[in-house]
């Protein structure tokens, strides 16, 4: 087996390994937190990985509360709840189990735990993060359950502003995880479809960051060999769920692609975002129909990074098209639709999912300048399954 | 150009690009730095780029002391009386400035600053770093003028015991200075020779990194990435020093080698260390004479990871001797002796050589387990320049 125990300390501490949750409440002491607040969400409350990681605290003689109640879209109330559940009871420090969702509302709870203004005043713009009380921030141990977003090894979280019916992104550098235990035990009882979308998410996360403009050769070296992972694992990952190295090699990969992605991410989760918003669909599956459409319509910018990833993942005849080729035949061996017509999205508001996809914060680092138009175009030959459009 | 201003954030904050070195004062800012304690060695004090760094200081109303005297393997001493200094001046932070010896010496004076205990005390042995008063190390700057340590971007320092006659790894996380102004055209001056043997340095990092055991696939993909950078531009680098494109790919590339390792190093740096401290010759040019008998004497536990590596450079036959040709005649492009007798190093002391080499930290991580003998032949055959008796 390749996947072995380690502690790894960049871009934070890390316990890697099968069975590693079995030391939260070492982890608890590690970071002189004595009464947490266990935040994860409504579906996760209910599974037996839950229980059992509540019961390593109780025997460990560790006090703690439950806060449970975030849901699929995390929501600024979610986070006030959060907090005031916090400061009523005391706690000392945050652990944030579960996927995207539950790491990202328990990472604000965290922020907001001490803080006199309200949660938009840190919203990711400028450096409005400056203006938080650093020494009332609370530490927070991360536990991810799904291997997707990678929110656990991120400084920010994105949380839904109910008012203005739109998603902000929260960030402050102390929202990074303290420590994180990364235990692929724990994802070993993900369905198979969210496996393949969760995955698919954090290869588009790599691809997108590899691709994006900017000198930043750590990110990109962390980005490559987070590819090959994923192509190599995601599909053993997918037909047979309990099998642990490659579980364990999707969670080490998903969180490489998270720490790649500092350097940017693309046009790719600029619709993808707005799609989510609208339609209410899973991020995961969205990047990925959408993936080899992205690629396609970056070509010219890509080609060169196109051509060295071939040559890594030892393809004949590298290039742009040879990776877009691949990926296609990974997304149907995942079973992923070609077409966003085929997951119940339509077409109607074609114009709006462009001109907002241009605003989001991801398009500025897509690997070649993209307009509303262009956006546009990407969703409609997404939608339409028709590659040959870009 | 590819390389340009790039801010990054991990492994902690880090200001690239040619000419960064102007925001020297915004850094002190940053970092609430009022009164620093400029570090540098004996041959820097000398040198343009220290004038014109510290007239930055000067013109931007920043008072600072300087200690230059650090020597070429800084000391206990060295480090006590920066400290003295540093506390006669109350100052309140570090700007590390030069090489590793420089960036060790400045670092390590940071951590003692403020400590009640000795400097033996925090050996990096077990968990003697937490012995340490958190709260008393020094804020560190580090500019780095050399592209080879990465001592910018560790956690740990090498400094003499003169009363003991042993080198000694002092260690702890908040020796990691708190940012690092990368600046390439700092190193524009760099001598060939230097420039080789220190690149040449940063290679090994990458490689016997890359080779440890353990399971660590974002030091890996780091070092992939980096040994693609030094090879491509290193022999550019030593050909024309004025290349600030080489020079940038190469600082950076030194810095990731050293993030590598953090997952361990191996019989190369072992013997490289006790030839350093027996016959005083430069760490960068032993390492670089021992990298392809290491990688002949690894070859069955390497293999895999050689034909990998062959295909990210693009070469025929991927293996391990077709990495060990590869490095032949880069090291011939760049000068570097085929055998150790060549540069002043003498074989009657070979048995103490694999002996205390054994007992290096680096020997543990090592691709495959070695003997006191094992590392005694590696020297030998290095010595005798016959690849053939590995
Ligand atoms: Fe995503
Ligand atoms: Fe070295």
């Amino acid at each position: 087996m390749i996947i072995q125990n380690t502690n790894w300390n960049f871009p934070t501490s890390i316990w890697f390994g099968p069975g590693r949750i079995k030391e939260l409440v070492k982890a608890c002491e590690h970071l002189g937190i004595q009464n947490p607040l266990f935040v994860t969400d409504e579906v996760l409350i209910n599974l037996d990985i839950v229980k059992s990681t509540t019961e390593l605290l109780r025997s460990g003689g560790i006090k703690f509360n439950m806060y449970s109640n975030v849901q699929g879209n995390p929501t600024g109330s979610n986070v006030t709840e959060g907090v005031d559940f916090y400061n009523v009871n005391e706690h000392d420090g945050v652990i944030a189990f579960g996927g995207g969702s539950a790491l990202d509302a328990a990472k604000t709870i965290a922020l907001m735990s001490g803080q006199a203004r309200s949660i938009w005043d840190f919203e990711d713009v400028g450096d409005n993060w400056s203006r938080a009380d650093v020494n009332s921030i609370a530490p927070i141990i991360a536990i991810p359950t799904t291997a997707g977003t990678g929110s656990e090894v991120g400084r920010a979280a994105v949380i839904l502003d109910e008012e203005a019916c739109s998603k902000k992104i929260i960030f402050h550098p102390k929202m990074l995880p303290s420590l994180i235990i990364s235990d692929p035990e724990l994802t070993l009882g993900l369905p198979s479809n969210i496996t393949a979308w969760t995955g698919m998410d954090a290869l588009v996360h790599a691809m997108e960051a590899y691709c994006a403009p900017g000198y930043h050769p750590m990110a990109d070296g962390i980005a490559i060999e987070a590819i090959r992972m994923i192509t190599k694992n995601l599909p053993i990952a997918v037909a047979d769920g309990q099998n642990l190295e490659a579980r364990g090699q999707m969670l080490t990969a998903s969180s490489m692609a998270a720490v790649a992605f500092q350097k940017g991410l693309g046009s790719i989760h600029s619709v993808a975002h707005q799609l989510g918003a609208i339609y209410n669909i899973q991020h995961g599956l969205v990047n990925s129909i959408l993936l080899p459409y992205g690629l396609k319509q970056n070509t010219l910018a890509i080609e060169e990074r196109m051509v060295h990833l071939s040559i890594v993942l030892g393809l004949d005849t590298p290039g742009t098209s040879t990776i877009i080729n691949y990926i296609l035949d990974l997304r149907n061996q995942l079973n992923i639709p070609h077409s966003l017509k085929e997951v119940d999205i339509t077409s109607d508001r074609a114009k709006e999912v462009g001109e907002k996809a241009f605003k989001d914060p991801s398009t500025p680092t897509n690997a070649k300048p993209v307009n509303a138009r262009d956006l546009e175009n990407l969703f409609m030959a997404a939608f339409e399954g028709k590659l040959e459009n870009l």
